[in-house]
Parts: C-alpha cells; sequence; structure tokens
C-alpha cells in the first residue's frame, strides 16, 4: 500500500485504488488533467494499480468496459467537465450491457466550490454538479465525495455497480481525494453478492415448477447471453450443460460464454440471421432454457426469433421464470445449480436430448442452406485453386477465413457491424474469447476495448475485427496499443464505408461516405513499432495475409481486406432470404 | 425548398432546417447511423443546407460550435444514444462559452418507443428519455418533438437559444422528423432577439448613471471580451472605441473581438500574465468599461486580475451596472450606443483618453518588461543571423514568429494549453479572425472547430495552432478537413507531451508523457491530398517553413515544430515572474 504505516495517512484516493484492487482491478485508465494530477501521483505509488494514459477519455471508458467484461471490474479516471463528458458514451455502452466499472471524475476543490468560480471546465456559471447530473442517467450509482463519509460512499457505490452488474460514477473534488480516509471493513467479493440467495423458499418453488417442467420436455434446448458472465454463473452453466448434453446456442452478446467447441454447441441464435440448423432447434425446442438472456434488436436479428421468452424456463440476474412465473430472489448461478441437480435426478433417457427435426419452411431451409454452403465451399476451393489470386475477395469468404484463423489464446474483438454480424458465424476453439457491444452498438467500440481486454489478459493475443468506418472514431488508440507493445492481429474491413447502413438505407447517398484513409501507413504513423501491413483483395491473399500474421508474434500485424460496397457477411443475407420485412427495418 | 408546393408536404425535419437556414446556417454537421438515414435524406435535397459528415460526433459538435461563432448559428446532427453522448462535450462547451447550436438527435420510432422494445442504442432496458435528461444538463432549451407541436417546439427551443446565446437539443424519434409540419410563422431575427430593449426607464437611468460616471473619470480604459460578439454588439463596440478612443483590450476569449490593428489596442489581458503595459492600463484605469465580459480562470491568469469587476461600468448581456448598481433590461449593444452617444456629448478633452503612467511595481515591470523585450529580440536577430539554424527553437521565438505570420484573411484556431498562451501576446491584423475556447478549455477542440470556422468563412485562410497531446484527441478530423479540400496552415508544436501540465504538476511524472506520433506522415495517412509537411527545430527552420506556408496555398501545410519538454510561452514566464504564488496554483 501507497502509506503502510500511520493508517490515517491513508487518503481516500488510495481507498478507492485499495477497494479496486481487491476487486481484480491492475490497471486504471484515463487521461492526465491538471485537477487530477497530484491525485494520479496516489496511483503511480500504489503497487498494484498501473495508470494507463489514453489519447481520449472515450477510450478509457471502452478500456475500462472491455477490461471489466473480463476482469470482472473496471475502473476509469478523468477530469471533471471536459474528460467526463468524453467518457459518458462508453460509461453508458457498461449501462446498457452491464458492465461494473467506476468511474472516477475529478474536479475543482471545495474552496474552489464555496467560492462559486468560473474555473476551466465549467459551464461558465459554477454549478459544479452539472456533469454528475448527466451523469447520473447513465450509472446505477454515484456520489459526490466529501470527507466525512467518502469511505462509506465510495463502497455504497462499488456495491451497487456490483450487485447490478452495471457503472458507477464518483465526482470527487481533488482536495476530497487526497484527504484522510476513514478506517473501513472488508467488502463483498462480486460472486458473493451475485451469488446471494435471497429467499430460499422461491429457489425449491422453483425446484419443483422446473422439475415438472423438465419431465415434459422433449426436445429441450439452453439459449445462453451475456449475463451468465457477468453474473458470475459460467462454471454453473457448464456444469449443467455437461450434466444435460441439451442443444445450445448463444446470442452473439454471449458468445464464447460457452465452450464452442461442445459438439452439441449449435452456434450463435440471431432468429432469422441464423443458420437454420440454430434456427429449427432454437425455435423449436418445446423447453427453450433462457440463461441470462437480454434479447434486443441486433441480437435477435430485428426481433425475428420465433420462441416465446414467456414459455420455458427463463433465468434472470436474480429472477428465475417458468412459464412466465416467477420466482423472485433466485440468482442465475443458483437456478443453474438447481436445473444441473434436476436433470441428475434421472436417467438420461428421461430427459430428451434430441434435436427436433425441422420440419417444413425450417427444413427447407436447412437444406438450402446445407446446399449453399457446399456450393459456396466448392467455389471457395475452386476459386481458391484456380483463381484465388484473381477473384476480389468477398465477406463470405473473408469472414470463414478469419473465422478459421481463430487460436485457443485469442482475444477476439469485433466492432458493430459488419464485423460483428461477420464473425458471430464462426465457431471458436475451445479457450476463445469474444469481446463484443451489440446492444449498445457504439462504433469505435473495439479498438481501445482490446487494449483494455489484453491488459487484463496478458497471455492472450488479440485479434481486432473492425470495418473502416468505425475504426475512424477511435483510430488515436492504435497508438495507445503501440505504446504498450502489445501485438496484435488487426483485420481492417475496407468496404469504402458505412456499408451495413448502405444495405439499411441510402445505398449510394453520400452521407454513407467516408473519407479514404491511407491504413497502409496509419499504423507505424501513430507510433506503432515496425508494424506488418498487409493487403488482401483476393481470398488467396487473405489466406496469406492471416497465416503470416499468426506466424508473426513479434509486432503489431494489421491486414487491409478490401470488399465491395455493397458486400455484406452472410448472416445479412439469411435476413434477406428469410424475412424481407426485417432486412431494411429500423426501430 | 425541398417539397415546395403543398404545405402539408413539408416535414418536421424540413421546418427544423428552414429555420436553421433562416439563422443563416448552411453546413449541418453530423454523423450518419441506420436511425438517422432517413432524415438525412430531407437534408441532401434542401437547397441551402448541406450535410458534413464527419469521423466522429464529438467532432461534429466542435465543428458546430465554430460555426456558430462565425455564423451566429451552428448545428450537428445526431444518432440517438451512442452518437448524441459522443457529442456532448462539444455541446456543453457551447453552453459554457455561450454558442448558440441546436443539437439534432433523432432516434427510434414513437411505435418502438410505446412497444417499449429494447434496441441498439438504449441502456437495454427501453427508456428512451436518458440521453434527453444527461443533455438536459448542458443546454439552455430542449424538446422531445411529438406532430402535434413539434413546429412550436422547434421554435420554442430556437429563441431560447438566440436568446441565451447558448446551445439547444432536440430529441426526434424518426417518423416524427419526417411527419408533416404544421404551417409557422416567422421567428425574430438573432440581433433584434439580443437587443430588444426590456425596460425603455432602465435605459433612461442607465444614461444618468453613466454620464455622471464618465465625467468624474480621468483614465477611462475598455476591456472587451466574447459576449459582445454573441450578443451581436461588435459594430456597437467599435463605434463606441472609435468615439471614445479609449484605450482597450480584450481577454483571450475575446481576442479580435476589436480591430487589434488600432493604436489604442493594448493586447489581451490576462492579469499577471499580460504585458505590463496591458496590465497597468487595464488594473489601474480610473473607470474601466466591462464590454460583455466573463471572467474565468484561465482568461484572467488565474484570477490574478487587480481590478473590481463591481466598480465602474460593466456591460452585460441583457444587464449594465454602473458601480455595481445593476440596470436590468439593458442589452449589451443598447448599452453601448448609449455610451457612444454619452462621449459624444462633450469635447473630446472632456473624457480624459491619457493612458494613466504606470507607477511602482507596474513601472519597474514595464521598465523590466521593455528591456527583456529588447534582449529578446536582440538576442533573435542575432540568433537568426549568426546561428539561427544551430540554436533550437524556443515557444518565446515560435510564438512571435507565428504572430507575425498571421494575415487579414486568416482564421486562427487555437488549442487550449501552449498554443492559447503562446498566441494571446501577438497582435493580429486587421480582419484577422481569432478563435479558441478557454473557458471550457476542452483539448482537441481546435482541429474541428478549424473546419467549422473554414466552412462558414470559405474565402479564408485557417491558421490551427494547437500542441502534439491536443492533437491526439480528434486528429482524425484533419481527414474531414482534406476531404473539404481545404487548405489551412497547421502548426504543430511537439513537446512530447502535456508541457502545460508539466509545468503546472508532475514535470517528469509518466502520467504526462504521450504516445509519440510519427506527425510527418499523418497528413497523407488521413487522406489529406499532397500536403506540405515542414519541420522545424530552429529558428531558421521556423522562419523558412512559415514563409513556404504563406506561399503555398494550393494545399494543406503542416509545420512540425519542436520545443523543450518544459518550455512554455512567455504569458506563462510573466505569470510564474509576477505572481508566482499563482503560477502552480489549480483551482
Amino acid at each position: 500500500m501507497a502509506t503502510s504505516s500511520p493508517e490515517t495517512s491513508l487518503t481516500v484516493m488510495d481507498h478507492i485504488l485499495n477497494r479496486l484492487s481487491a476487486l481484480g482491478v491492475r490497471h486504471l485508465f484515463g487521461m492526465a488533467a491538471d485537477y487530477n494530477l497530484k491525485v494520479l501521483d496516489r496511483v503511480l505509488i500504489h503497487p498494484r494499480v498501473r495508470w494507463i494514459g489514453m489519447a481520449h477519455e472515450l477510450g478509457a471508458a471502452y478500456a475500462a468496459d472491455a477490461y471489466g467484461r473480463v476482469n470482472g471490474f473496471g475502473a476509469l479516471l478523468t477530469t471533471f467537465g471536459v474528460g467526463e463528458l468524453n467518457a459518458i458514451n462508453g460509461v453508458a455502452g457498461a449501462f446498457a450491457e452491464r458492465v461494473p466499472l467506476l468511474h472516477i471524475a475529478v474536479g475543482p476543490t471545495r474552496a474552489t466550490e464555496r467560492a462559486r468560480l468560473v474555473v476551466h471546465h465549467t459551464g461558465g456559471d459554477a454549478d459544479f454538479d452539472r456533469f454528475a447530473r448527466a451523469h447520473r442517467q447513465v450509472v446505477c450509482a454515484d456520489a459526490v465525495l466529501r470527507p466525512r463519509d467518502a469511505v462509506a460512499e465510495v463502497d455504497r457505490v462499488l456495491a451497487t455497480c456490483l450487485r447490478e452488474s452495471r457503472p458507477g460514477y464518483l465526482r470527487v473534488p481533488r482536495d476530497v481525494a487526497l484527504a484522510p480516509a476513514l478506517p473501513s471493513g472488508p467488502l463483498d467479493t462480486p460472486d458473493t453478492i451475485t451469488s446471494t440467495v435471497d429467499s430460499p423458499d422461491n429457489v425449491e418453488a422453483f425446484r419443483a415448477a422446473a422439475r415438472a417442467r423438465l419431465a415434459r420436455a422433449r426436445h429441450a434446448a439452453v439459449l445462453a447471453d451475456f449475463l451468465v458472465d457477468r453474473f458470475h454463473a459460467r462454471a454453473e452453466l457448464a456444469a449443467f450443460l455437461a450434466a444435460s448434453d441439451f442443444p445450445h446456442a448463444t446470442l452473439v452478446s454471449g458468445k464464447t460464454v460457452v465452450d464452442e467447441a461442445n459438439p452439441r454447441f449449435l452456434g450463435v441464435y440471431a432468429g432469422a440471421m441464423s443458420p437454420a440448423r440454430v434456427r429449427a432447434v432454437i425455435d423449436h425446442a418445446d423447453l427453450l432454457i433462457l440463461a441470462g438472456v437480454l434479447l434486443s434488436d441486433y441480437t435477435t436479428g430485428k426481433f425475428t426469433h420465433e420462441f416465446d421468452p414467456d414459455k420455458g424456463i427463463d433465468l434472470g440476474p436474480r429472477t428465475a421464470r417458468v412459464d412466465g412465473v416467477a420466482f423472485p430472489g433466485v440468482p442465475l448461478a443458483v437456478a443453474l445449480k438447481v436445473l444441473t441437480e434436476l436433470v441428475g435426478e434421472h436417467p438420461r433417457a428421461e430427459v430428451s436430448v434430441d434435436e427436433p427435426e425441422p420440419q417444413g419452411l425450417a427444413a427447407l431451409a436447412r437444406h438450402a442452406e446445407d446446399l449453399s454452403d457446399k456450393a459456396r465451399e466448392t467455389a471457395a476451393a475452386v476459386s481458391r485453386k484456380v483463381c484465388g489470386s484473381i477473384l476480389p475477395l468477398t465477406q463470405t469468404y473473408l469472414w470463414k477465413a478469419v473465422g478459421e484463423a481463430v487460436r485457443p489464446q485469442h482475444t477476439v474483438v469485433a466492432d458493430d457491424g459488419t464485423a460483428m454480424f461477420g464473425i458471430m458465424d464462426r465457431r471458436f476453439p475451445s479457450g476463445a474469447r469474444f469481446i463484443g457491444q451489440p446492444v449498445w452498438a457504439s462504433i469505435g467500440y473495439s479498438i481501445p476495448a482490446l487494449l483494455g481486454a489484453l491488459l487484463a489478459e496478458p497471455s492472450r493475443r488479440g485479434l481486432l475485427l473492425i470495418g473502416d468506418g468505425a475504426a475512424q472514431l477511435t483510430v488515436q488508440e492504435l497508438g495507445t496499443i503501440g505504446r504498450h507493445h502489445l501485438k496484435p492481429i488487426v483485420v481492417l474491413v475496407n468496404n469504402d464505408g458505412y456499408t451495413i447502413e448502405r444495405i439499411t438505407h441510402g445505398l449510394r447517398a453520400p452521407y454513407n461516405d467516408i473519407a479514404r484513409w491511407d491504413w497502409q501507413s496509419l499504423p507505424a504513423a501513430l507510433g506503432v513499432k515496425k508494424p506488418l501491413v498487409l493487403i488482401a483483395r483476393t481470398p488467396a491473399a487473405l489466406d496469406n495475409a492471416l497465416a503470416r500474421a499468426l506466424a508473426t508474434t513479434d509486432r503489431l500485424v494489421l491486414i487491409e481486406a478490401f470488399t465491395g460496397k455493397d458486400d455484406v457477411p452472410p448472416a445479412f443475407l439469411r435476413l434477406v432470404v428469410n424475412r424481407p420485412d426485417r432486412a431494411r427495418w429500423v426501430p
């Protein structure tokens, strides 16, 4: 600890850092600015928390978000006003996607507040709570710290973040950050908080209802999502899937929350965007078990799911439901343990694990898909041999090849749009981790998120998938990635603008065009040392580039993959075929 | 107009565009996203408003802000949630620095709202007002549009923006934007609104008080600031200065609100940061007339001004004060007209226009400054001749040379920090325009602001002054500048990090370091066509680079000027000499 001997010399900032450290936080993202410099001195001397200066506060928020997804908690520190508002979009994303993190905004001293001085970064009117009020709209808890109860308020905000799995916000006058902290007790651990049973009676009632429901099921299936991760139920889900052997899928927002190498893993489910087999099993199961699922437009193929979420078993963060009947106070991890016990009560044969055979349209779709898959594969094989270096690269080929390049030690971060819908079809090897932000869907998220995820798990290699439009928002943080000597593979899809928007509306409208950048020279210009930069305009060139990227582990590799302006990932084509009425639907 | 014949075919968005157009808006900044695409179609076919797609919504807000400063009104259009939150820091800056602009955030349809669907860019919970509540903290008026009163609500928000000279915010469901607009009447013009006399009696009472006060004055002086511009009183100020011949200064936030070539213009006043002569006249005037002044920490040399703002004549946007007695309802332009009439009542000799001779410390300081100015000039001349290509470039030399390069047709945009304090000392030729954001002081402002200012006044050439740390936040908009074929001169001060912060605290602290970028290759990498990129490490190289930049008008010129990590502009040195107690003061 920074100030070890007399307990009174512990500052409020030290207390915050110690709490964060106890939650596993080893990196604090942010930007230096005059109000926070002396507070950053406390970070520099903290033995377990390292300062990561970013090029933009938005990058700090995105990095802290991805860090929180991997690590269980994330944190950023910004300056009052300008810095905190630069970061707010990233904080709101953590709210939407339920990532626990702490945003510490350090501002003018209480003396300045009391004197009502018009200092820089105020609204010109000495209203020092203005930006805290703005943040209050996008966090689950917030506080304006004062020395007398700073420790209690910090702990209250952190506990709420853990319980809700959402961001919290602290407005900290600089002098309060440096004031002595009062002694404090221990904080509950995240998994204790999320697994606490509020109602033992309801657990038993849920058990009875679920037992009856399971007994009736002939074709059960499981759909899992990101709340499994956020509410610390990953191990419990794995145990349940192993015990039940039910076929299962995830939403793209929950991709890799289960082992995708498991033969019972169907793939990513996204309503009419899904491959036929995934749709058939999930939509037609007579018992669908939803584990930590949030149904949103992008993750359900624009609400084209055909199952009824009020039927079957729905396990939320703290409430389980059976055919719409709610059992509050039953945490997700506990409910999964109950289900695991239930499927163990009977010989496997009693709980059917057969996949339903797709019928009617679904069967036709599956057949068509199989055919088209085969046709694509044949075409790909032919094109590779005969003219792989002549035919232009397609999104279909691109995402298949990228998917095959994923390795167990990879952290794959996909930006919203093309990259997200392109990679969601690909089955990852055991151990590979996926990070995306499809609910909040803020383009540019993935570059800083890659940094955060890699710092959280330095043993992994990053694989960043991003379109040229999205990359323009946060390109500066490629320089931060380079500054920390990280060596990810970046696949930049250059389709000359906002292609997913072009398909939605305005195919040739100028508002879907962007400035044309020279991606070949950008990494080095942003300070990345000796990047390996490759171009892929053909399938053969892409194969070659991916092979070189996998073999080149001592530097950042950027592959600029050129695809047609109107070419889209297969998932989008499936939506057009299956639900043309929804293909261009914007809510 | 887009839909000219049947009045019913005018949409709400058309009404907004027509209103903006009537306010002089010819460019709408923003980013395309799926919720707003069909709304952007209305922009594309509008005959007088052009869509300017940016790389980041923050850039759109900054560009709209600078556009509003030059043009009287600015506007940006973003998407719901992610886009609007990316922009909010820029909108808050317009609030602090009183720039009238409109932020249009286009979101999901009312049908989606009514169905409470969890669509992308929501907080995952179908609360569609969350981000409007956040924006409410940083605007003077906002509305959630519904067809039945959309026109009235748009007009209410715009009128408030004009009256307050601050930003407004509209949350617009996409279907409402495309719904028919009801007929509407004319809107008052900005100068009508800002010059409306609320109380004729108070004007006469002010006249009497000011007459008595002026009669007593022997050493009158005028300090003007940016509110003169915002409240449309520039012509009235010029007339008053011409009639009175009073010596006058501006704060840096109001730089170029007066003709700096006028021999009675003293320079920029910034408390103890000012040159001795400016300080002496402003601080020791026996009648100081404040015209549209906001005293903030950065603009007063950290509150080292020595005059009492409650003494003398203080002309606010709508309230005039004489020795602290308020006359509400007297607009700035009207008050200036009254003062002009008053100084015309008497022969010039009765109202003394002599500058007071500095006495005591002030005299000493002036003497010291004169000496040191002479010494610097001699040293500069010597170094230029003898070793101008050997001696390293200093901030003192840099800003003198840059100041001499300013031309009447230039729009000079300075970022916060080094650039702002460096250029404020330099007297600009008549006609040159200065734009900076020293109250809100958000680093990165100047790159998008340059774009906005140049689109507002395309006959001008841009001169952008920015440090390497600030440039990292909004570098992507250099590409947008290139996309629009603008040809500014960019002086990038490379001092390897946050030098102003280093001087404040943490001289060698790693948090004041940044990633090292290759600025020589960045403009081209961001799509700028054939940029001329020059390096200046010595005074001679800088002179040469500036001469080439002025002569090269067919492309963007970037001069990377290297200065020492700890070297600061002369204004900072003056603060250290004059008020060492304040030099490192952070409020």
